[in-house]
């Protein structure tokens, strides 16, 4: 009979399953559409065949594992306690008990996380950062997110939001941001905001954007920062310049990171962050330009591995993370 | 046979003694300068001597009493494995095996560990944030420094440096630090930074500041945040105008910290923070103005209630804090 983890990352438009063994390790995985539009019922009826099915493809028969834990990673506001979706406007949920309901079906133990932390959790314990006990993992693809690890800790916050990352300020007088705060990273990283920005001086006749708009099909409206890192990597001298300021802009948030939270590794994951070098070395550069030497100098920067899969992992791993024994210094 | 704690605030200039019972109320202090300038032997010498008489005076005999451990908060880089003050400046240390020093000369483990994160701890155990598993600790003094509890845990960093809290950028563009970061909160917010800004517009010629400067006996280089702080309360609007300016750059830092740790409570000491009201109040007002409501709406700001002890009851009661039972979740 062997030990089992389970992890289902619920994003709003795929979903994935993933069986960890009690050593950590991805042994088998299946993804789907959410089809959202369906209703949370529908969803939660197919996540639940997707697991059995799964389970079923895996194991020759319901006695050779038992299921010590299930997570399940949602993008929203959570109660973790209650196991309740609050509100996921991704999914279109508002107070879907789901932990209740996939404890009700499996007959284990569900836990209800924030998808960003089920991701850290993912690369700390079965990816980069295996090892390390203090570390940041930042995502950058259409938005930045993620989580951090502090003395082997995740950190949660007082209700269950912390690692806002892509909201740290770094320029008080800059332009306004969604969430209300001025300058916030995520309006010069993102994908979203490297797209727009182009597409901004697109509009205003600023030239050099033309490489990038060829490979966007000419169309301004369908131009993503995937674009901006191609042209780029073709040579084109005006993405590259757009890829610097973005990895500049991160980089002085991640100094603000850095100095509250002292990590020895960075983790970077998300689309944008595979631009490579034309992003990341302006990133590492203001790092150690700007960043008090002594907290800077030691942070190791290392790319995630575990790609699409950090969330379903994490989220299974929470049940091993929550009975490891806890470091008390 | 009482259990107690021993803690020291090793300051550039004071230094203070504290005896805290096993219910983590302090019961005896003692406090007397520094005189770092004799070396670190004589000081450590009179560091052990204070110590003594501490006890001699408050316990009828040395059998009324055990030390279950000493605490000596150090500000400068430690390596509090080692017990080793690897460098402090205000003491003029360097390489100096503190612990190991204190641990034969009272026979009992001692932890040696960075002042504000002491003092943060101090708060946290024995202050104002009794009871929280989540909070952020800002003293707003000469500079701004504190330390973060997060999950029921003192957040220490990969190196012991975690939480430097006043090296948070709020406008890169804005002047460079002594840390070598652009527009840090310490620049705007800080007494130092307070003082020098009042100074420098006298000095350009700017009016408004008479009533500080008369304040400080005429002379521009004797003048201080206090004197701001008085000059504000007396009426002088220039005054308020600059503590609501340093308050609103500290709430613009503040929801920085907030985003990342998602604490249930700020605590705020230091001198500066005694100013009331009139910085206070502008910067509240900023985190609830550009915060993420969900993050910043359930902050309670609490002014902290240790004063100077803080440090020195905090340092003692590491060692309460280090055999706590550790939530797991």
């Amino acid at each position: 009979m062997e030990i089992i983890y389970i992890g289902i990352d619920l994003g709003g438009t795929k979903m994935l399953a993933a069986i960890v063994d009690a050593g950590g390790k991805l042994i088998a995985k299946a993804k789907e559409e959410t089809l959202a539009e369906r209703g949370a019922a529908d969803t939660i009826n197919r996540m639940e065949a997707m697991v059995r099915r799964l389970l079923a493809e895996t194991f020759a028969s319901s006695s050779a594992y038992a299921v010590w834990g299930i997570g399940i990673a949602v993008a929203g506001i959570l109660d973790p306690r209650q196991g309740t979706v609050v509100l996921a406007t991704n999914l279109r949920w508002e107070n879907v008990p789901l932990g209740r309901l996939f404890r009700a079906r499996f007959d284990c133990p569900v836990q209800v996380m924030n998808d960003a932390n089920a991701a850290a959790l993912g690369e700390w314990m079965a990816g980069t950062g295996a090892g390390a006990k203090d570390l940041i993992f930042v995502t950058v693809s259409t938005g930045i997110g993620g989580g951090i690890i502090s003395g082997g800790r995740l950190v949660l916050g007082a209700s269950n939001s912390a690692a806002e990352l892509g909201h740290i300020s770094i320029d008080r007088h800059g332009p306004l941001c969604a969430c209300g705060n001025r300058g916030c990273i995520e309006l010069y990283a993102s994908g979203n905001s490297i797209a727009r920005i182009v597409r901004d001086e697109i509009a205003a006749g600023e030239t050099g954007g033309e490489a990038i708009l060829r490979l966007a099909g000419g169309d301004p409206e369908r131009l993503t920062a995937e674009h901006v890192a191609a042209a780029a990597s073709q040579g084109s001298a005006y993405a590259a310049d757009k890829l610097a300021q973005a990895g500049a802009a991160l980089g002085i948030g991640m100094i603000s990171m850095i100095h509250l939270m002292n990590p020895k590794l960075v983790i970077l994951g998300g689309g944008v962050s595979r631009s490579g070098r034309l992003l990341l070395d302006p990133m590492r550069e203001t790092v150690k330009q700007y960043g008090i030497p002594g907290l800077v100098d030691g942070v190791e920067f290392k790319q995630a591995q575990l790609g699409e899969d950090a969330g379903g992992v994490g989220a299974a791993l929470w049940w091993r993370y929550a009975e490891q024994p806890v470091p008390v210094v």
